[in-house]
């Protein structure tokens, strides 16, 4: 359906501004609001769009599409030059934990280091995310603007527990500055296993360290400690086939 | 000296915060804001600190501070919570390059990626960072955050000019995606060597990659590209001691 739209206070119109401004709406209704054209052809292509909103031309006609003036894309968008197309889209539903190799993150609050794990998660061949409930929400445009549509790419789970992941038979790999070995004293093709990175202050919380069954650190010289997002790269290119 | 100020409308309150809005000018001045009492601690020990500015209690009797209201801080602050301590602080001046390591940073554009690069350049004992003139600025606030006091750890060179730093006898490494080999077909302990890192969009320019001794990639699986701090990390890493 093709609706030409030219009121901001259209009811759809509306209803999108609200989704725009409430994070916990969108969890809760599993939506998202991606940006520009690229985003928007990969949700479509992973089946996962379901409306767009374009100043310009709409893109497809099984998809339901609002043409609206510029001004109101403005009002939609995070971004500082308005695109020219906006969508919602959805993640899948993927319930079941599996893969051989999943990345658990343990209350990472920064939604570029979120983005940009996920982006080398998938760059890498991993099979998942794991989420916990405390970090930053994948609902939050930030994350989606510095996954780079990686978004689409690999499944993202909920799950706070990890000895529930544990108990299907992954090894645990969590990394550590102290009392912890070289990763490289750990075979590289380690699997099913789970790289459990942690918040950025804090680390991997007390009761993920004790499900460990290999506490891993990057050697360095000069300073205590890596960004986040820079550990998980070099780990998961070296856990990997 | 220790100046108690009320009024904003103070020249020196003036002329601090004509500084944080003008980037030219911290350029021209090699000039700083720092925020925190971390990152003036740091400045101090490294003598690259000028000027204190807090509500709460001097830090060093050697220093110029400005005891003001916090109302002034929050004129200064570019954080949304704003700290007790603030500070201007220099670079260190250091013209000639030298050192085993180097990075070279072709147009890097994101201050978030220029600050976890160079925290990385600190972690893996690298020996200086060269940026080119297009590139984010190292006098950039967001750049200034991301590195997380690694900015007063290694030396910050200004060259545009690749050619002559390859004329020193650096062996220049080029990351790539096309006509690139497996890094780990060139040997670890390269050195002297500059490992040169592409802007986001584009990669190195074209007549960086003629000078370049060495070409290459990080093979991937799923995607095509990686996000330019991650690459540099896994490259850092790999390449030292």
């Amino acid at each position: 359906m093709i609706k030409n739209i030219t009121s901001a206070a259209n009811p759809l119109i509306k209803d999108i501004i609200k989704l725009k401004n409430d994070n916990a709406l969108r969890k809760e209704k599993n939506l998202i609001i991606i940006e520009g054209e690229d985003l928007i052809t990969l949700a479509y292509e992973h089946h996962l769009l379901d409306v767009v909103i374009t100043s310009a031309t709409p893109l497809y006609q099984d998809i339901d599409t609002y043409v609206v003036p510029p001004f109101i894309l403005e009002k939609i968008s995070s971004n500082k030059s308005t695109p020219q197309y906006m969508g919602i889209a959805h993640y899948a539903q993927v319930r079941e934990i599996k893969g051989k190799r999943l990345i658990y993150l343990d209350n990472i609050q920064d939604p570029g280091n979120l983005g940009t794990i996920l982006r080398t998660a998938l760059a890498f061949s991993y099979d998942g995310l794991i989420i916990n409930n405390r970090g930053v929400s994948p609902y939050n445009e930030k994350f989606i603007q510095a996954s780079k549509g990686a978004i689409f790419g690999l499944p993202i789970y909920f799950e706070d527990d990890l000895s529930k992941i544990k108990n299907l038979g992954y090894q645990i790999v969590v990394t550590a500055l102290k009392g912890a070995k070289d990763y490289r004293e750990v075979s590289s093709n380690l699997a099913p296993m789970v790289l459990v990175l942690g918040n950025e202050g804090q680390g991997v919380q007390e009761k993920n360290m004790l499900l460990a069954d290999w506490i891993i650190k990057i050697p360095m010289g000069n300073i205590d400690s890596l960004n986040v997002a820079i550990a998980g790269g070099i780990l998961m290119n070296y856990f990997r086939d």
